[in-house]
């Protein structure tokens, strides 16, 4: 087989880059290890930056999201018992969320690859990635017993933090940056209605608890937990009272509960590698990068990735603007680190360390919360990188 | 003796409170170990916040300040000799801050002082508080070889890091909070014309550096140097020829030499010490908390100290209400750590910590630079802080 571009992992970055490549008149093949279930069973993300939301509509897949998704305007904090909002909307001259489960964004993006007759080859083994610092690189791989082989131009690694695509880059090429946290997130997911309007995000004594939602009748909660406990630990009737006891009475007054649909614990992390570029090959996403969840950012900077990688290729293939590929990781980092810069504060606001923190800078911590929350220009600082902040031009 | 408020130290606190309660109709004397010169002599901070400069002007002290300090509408910071100006005025609605050195200030209130013929003891050595949980507290010193005493109704600490009044305080009231630096500044004050119109912040590869300046004559400029390095190091030619080599090259080549008047290396450090306040005794300024000079906001938190104390105690006296000596502390506290934290963030801004940093956390710093410097809201962020957070109502 022959494109112009393998896309190594089908999951929102891999089928995003692919609908928006195709649109544009540029072949590719998309090729994942995993089944279509599989893919959509993995529960993420729920908050779509405008920018985001920008490039679903430019890839022609908004039209559910558009119907079903929340429009959120604000956003709320509580800290010690204390709500305070954040009107998004107000702070960030007309900027909003939007609230669709990254679920959902996927099963879109499937039926428009379905619809499309684009080729995507899912349960691909032992994908390899060949030639990618060389003029024609080229991608096998194992499906229905038989060893395959694509010829391609480039090759998209869209296949996560445990995907092949890093993995092929030698070592010594790459730098690795890294954070780990004392603790983790329980999340659960359940056909409720979510117990407020806007996203609540709680710091309590006892630990953080977010509240967050995919529609009207379905919610997702999490909770903040030692790395030690596990799930079977967490009855549903634990984890909705621990929730309760996290939230300001009256907001825990209105809590429907009820039983989990899904149930699981993901440690929290922050993790960038650099370059982003090795040869012929572009990561993408989480292949490159990994945020905590509390800023909201990781399927954000999964789509600011495939953003500029899709305006980079295009002028590529239309304008022979081929010295534009060399500045992908740049554009791409500048804006990860951002996020990364982000979502580790958000993280500190919100979360207890433990012991993990010296008096000094539980001081600081506490200083953040009074100067940012307190302060218009701190609350416009918060909203502007929750909204997102702005891509760059490519050229 | 007797009077209403003992102030210990002479220093612009000191003064200041002791001026505007003076103007108020409240007794007080003030008492220094040292001599008028020896106060005069200890070169410190020049800018001042707009809350500051109200203080000196509500004291009635402000005619020479008026006169003859210079309004800054603007700050400029540098990093890898990209100037970013940081417009304040614009930035935060109008505000700015003064550049007139605390040496002046001082002057201004010693001649206020004397003018007034308010009590003021200097040389007093073997100063002592006594009965500071008490009813009726005193202080005793020596001076000219007696012993005297004076009995007040309360006791302003206004005597720095170093003085007794913190000291008096028994072990296991006071909790500290510190963080040290593995860097100090180096500074040198000379009769020559400042090198810019606007003090510069300035970021490099080999330290940091900063352009302050007292008047239009007299400039004050400081290197990043390591903590082992000692005076005797640096001759002025050193020093000049170091500052050129981080400084934009524009502005390096406008830069006018000379010979220092004042050379003297200080450590860079932040502590706090929490409560402000013991019995009858209260702390103000550097005797309850020191920052690093890199947000200028040293003499202004003693400052807002002075503002809160002063306030506090015109009620008390005018209105009965001793019930607001007990929010002295957290008043001030409140005011301190945000201060504590924005003096922070500028030292980590601007400073290079060699080896103290992981990997992650250089490129968070890279990340805060990238982001607030490149955002009208992380400006303003800025801004707000330099120019001074709003002061809170007492009551």
């Amino acid at each position: 087989m022959n494109t112009q571009v393998a896309i190594i992992g089908a999951g929102p970055s891999g089928l995003l880059l692919g609908q928006l490549l195709h649109k544009a008149g540029i072949d590719n093949i998309i090729i994942e290890r995993q089944t279509p279930d599989y893919v959509l069973g993995r529960i993420r993300a729920g908050v779509l930056e405008q920018g985001t939301v920008d490039m679903l509509r430019e890839a022609g897949v908004s039209a559910r999201m558009d119907a079903e998704g929340l429009v959120h305007e604000g956003v709320e904090l509580v800290f010690d018992g204390k709500r305070v909002p954040i009107h998004l909307t107000e702070l960030t001259g007309g900027k909003s969320v939007m609230v669709y489960g990254q679920t959902e964004v996927t099963r879109d993006l499937m039926d428009a690859r379905s619809a499309s007759g684009a080729p995507i080859i899912y349960s691909a083994s032992d994908v390899q990635l060949h030639e990618v610092k060389g003029e024609r690189p080229y991608v096998t791989f194992e499906k229905d017993g038989e060893r395959q082989r694509i010829d391609c131009d480039y090759i998209a690694g869209c296949d996560g933090y445990h995907g092949v695509s890093r993995k092929t880059i030698p070592a010594g090429v790459l730098t690795e940056y890294e954070r780990v946290y004392p603790f983790g997130w329980l999340g659960l997911l359940s056909d409720t209605p979510p117990v407020n309007e806007e996203l609540i995000y709680a710091q309590h004594a006892r630990g953080f608890s977010l509240c967050s939602q995919r529609s009207l009748t379905r919610s997702r909660y999490y909770l903040q937990v030692p790395l030690t406990d596990k799930v079977e630990d967490w009855s549903d009737e634990r984890f909705w009272n621990e929730l309760k006891a996290r939230l300001p009475q009256d907001v825990a007054a209105r809590l429907v509960t009820g039983p989990s649909l899904e149930k699981s614990i993901a440690p929290l992390r922050s993790y960038v590698v650099e370059p982003m570029q090795y040869g012929k090959l572009f990561l993408v996403g989480d292949a490159a990068h990994i945020v905590p969840p509390t800023g909201a950012k990781g399927l954000n900077l999964a789509a600011s990735d495939v953003c500029y990688l899709y305006r980079i290729l295009v002028k590529v293939y239309r304008e022979g603007r081929t010295d534009l590929l060399e500045k992908y990781s740049e554009l791409a980092l500048r804006r990860v680190w951002k996020g990364e810069r982000f979502s580790w504060f958000m993280t500190n606001l919100l979360h207890d360390f433990d012991g993990e923190k010296d008096a000094w800078d539980r001081k600081m911590q506490e200083a953040d919360r009074e100067y940012f929350l307190n302060s218009r220009v701190g609350l416009a600082n918060i909203a502007e990188n929750y909204v997102g902040l702005p891509y760059e031009e490519v050229c």
